[in-house]
């Protein structure tokens, strides 16, 4: 849909993003997070605002679950099941088959088993590629996987496309890929970057933290040979929820990875001296997870029953187009610059516009009720999740920002202490 | 104090505990949990009971901090802090230093993290030393360090004692030791052990999994250079919640390992290319923790300001002793036999008796409401939890299981899934 509405404030702009909202099949979704009063919400892309049924399932899993069900609960409130009960749903979200995802762990540390599952699957090969733009804890292991394995080595790419492809050469056993750009919002094709890796012998691994919940993976479809991401950004699990990781089934007999504890055993409660691995994706598993975090993921994951992954995608794109078009009419002339790519089919869920003063600005659009995030040197980032930000918001979103920077407000912003976990 | 209860149902029993309860200083800590009717709880040395402010602190964490904090609370709540913040609490009860100890993560990759930096600290040398009877996941990530690593071999002895020592030999570079075992409840000593290990040239790093939180641990004073545990046993954080790991001051400049996530970062929100380890304890941190397990685990750790360990340790003994004398004086001739030492010194919290029929006997303990555990092949284990568990509770669970015995009930027991995580 094109839009109609170019100027925030305006009796056509209003009537316009109300009919949006009236048509949106996802508006429904909205009542089901808590939203507090007074504030736009666009920094979902860091951190999911609390669905409600996420803290009515933390409170069963607390009053009831732990403090009267103890120790039973790991069977009886099948806490133990909960990673492959999760990751299976989690799996459906990112297109892939049952019994290929189970939550664990964090991003990190998933990362360190897929890059080092990877080597073990290319045997003769020693390179792991990714971007130097890649989020940085991507980059850090690997490059701790190299100080601890003699012979492996980093290799970054200075794009996805002629660098990138010089560099994926017969030395490569891995490429780690994120789908959406942390900073620029800007969208990987999961299809043609896997072929790619595959056509250069080598296997491939997506982060998919900053895409996962906000469009379609497709995992199987691209043939796809492992993936991690986090769930606490458009998948809302709540602060720091344990990760996922997904390993195509055709691999589960040869991943290997050297986080193996009990978790990952054939027979766990067997207490057997000697490791021998879960024959599937529970493999991938080390030790105990947090089970009142992980109570509440799943809550947060069954909303995804009802929700059409591909409005999810619509909505997505409209949302932030609206937003861009509706920032560059309303807020010429003051030194905004659009960092995210211009074509949709090349953008994720999020929209950073560049600014010499963009920490102030953003401090003072967070103090103003308007929550994005700032990432250095000088982008403020804006995240649109389309379960419950709506194009009424974007339209507030904007007349705030516009008259932050048509009044000067943020010359008196406070300099809050730099916030905000990615 | 010696017993002088030794027949369960008479009154100079029962006159004896009632006196003892009401004597004990650790009484007032008991009304600090939810403890359901009509159970008496000896798994805490599994998964502990809920403390009434973690549940509170839950409910804060999810309804204030996340539902109405959104992004902010990471520092507007300390989330961001609250690895080394709870870190240093824990740190006080196994006798660290401020700034030695962080919460994070789980056991298992804390253990991986610690033989890393053990095999760092020691180069040229190439064993990892255990028992054969650590807890298993000690040894399955040994082993995973050793199938990625070239060269590293895991070592297992026989014993704690002369086997040990004869297979601490200089190619050891890092004994990974476990302070109780999780079967028998037998204690080493941290001193001594320390020091064989230090003799030999070696490092050491201790497993507090099954003491910490139900003794002194002494770290500092026994010149400890690594150690990990679990907080959802004695500690009572919650169900997996996260683990912590301690590294003396003295090799923190020297302190590798390989999981060297954004967390570990000597600046994570610079978003740098380059890893770069933040020079303090925090460099065994890696990913974004679960912070909702961590502020439920922060409350708990918080009731520990007012308990002093030396009491904790005085009552644990007397109720596994008052355990094992009640048990032998009135279950006997029925095939029970002790595992665990009998010797105080030498003995953890918790008691272990061999059964031929161990499974349903503990099945229809825990049906009748003593909730215990089943370890194979045979052992029934009993933990002793001193700040909750009464010296009535002792009594009265060995009526339940002499009753069990004598009546036979067990063999009518149903075969429910077997249950627990250590």
């Amino acid at each position: 849909m094109a839009n109609t509405c170019f100027e925030v404030g305006t009796a056509a702009c209003l009537a316009d993003v109300t009919a949006r909202d009236d048509a949106d099949p996802l508006a429904p979704q909205r009542d089901r997070f808590v939203l507090p009063d007074g504030v736009i919400y666009l920094d979902g892309n860091s951190l999911g605002p609390a669905p409600k049924a996420a803290l009515a399932a933390l409170h069963q899993a607390a009053h009831e679950e732990w403090a009267q069900g103890l120790i039973r609960s790991w069977n009886s409130a099948g806490w133990a099941a909960l990673s492959t009960t999760i990751g299976d749903k989690i799996g459906r979200i990112i297109g892939a088959e049952a019994g290929e995802t189970v939550v664990t762990d964090t991003t990190s540390i998933n990362i360190y088993k897929v890059l080092h599952a990877g080597l073990a699957l290319r045997p003769g090969r020693n390179v792991i590629l990714t971007e130097a733009s890649a989020f940085p804890t991507d980059i850090y292991m690997a490059q701790g996987i190299a100080r601890s394995r003699p012979g492996i080595e980093v290799r970054l790419s200075t794009d996805n496309g002629p660098d990138f492809l010089a560099k994926l050469d017969d030395q490569v056993a891995v490429v780690l890929a994120n789908q959406v750009d942390y900073r620029t919002g800007a969208l990987r094709d999961v299809e043609s970057v896997t072929a790619a890796a595959h056509r250069a012998g080598a296997v491939i691994a997506w982060d998919l933290c900053h895409s996962a919940g906000a469009m379609p993976v497709g995992l199987s479809a691209a043939n796809v040979d492992l993936a991690i991401g986090c769930s606490y950004k458009y998948l809302n699990g709540g602060p720091g929820a344990p990760a996922y990781v997904y390993a195509a089934r055709r691999h589960h007999d040869q991943l290997v990875q050297p986080l193996n504890g009990w978790w990952s055993h054939a027979a766990p409660f067997a207490f057997e001296q000697d490791f021998r691995a879960e024959p599937g994706i529970r493999r991938m598993l080390c030790g105990t997870q947090p089970v009142l975090s992980l109570r509440a993921l799943q809550a947060a994951i069954d909303l995804w029953d009802a929700v059409d992954i591909a409005d999810v995608r619509a909505k997505s794109l409209q949302l932030t187009q609206l937003f861009i078009d509706l920032v560059e009419a309303s807020c010429g002339g003051h030194g905004l610059a659009l960092v995210s790519p211009r074509d949709g089919s090349a953008r994720g869920s999020q929209v950073a516009f560049a600014h010499a003063h963009g920490y102030p600005i953003m401090q003072n659009l967070i103090e103003r009720g308007v929550i994005g995030d700032f990432r250095a040197p000088d982008l403020l980032r804006f995240g649109f999740a389309p379960l419950y930000v709506s194009y009424r918001d974007v339209h507030d979103a904007v007349a705030i920002l516009a008259d932050v920077l048509e009044t000067g407000s943020w010359r008196q912003a406070r300099f809050a202490t730099r916030a905000a976990v990615t």
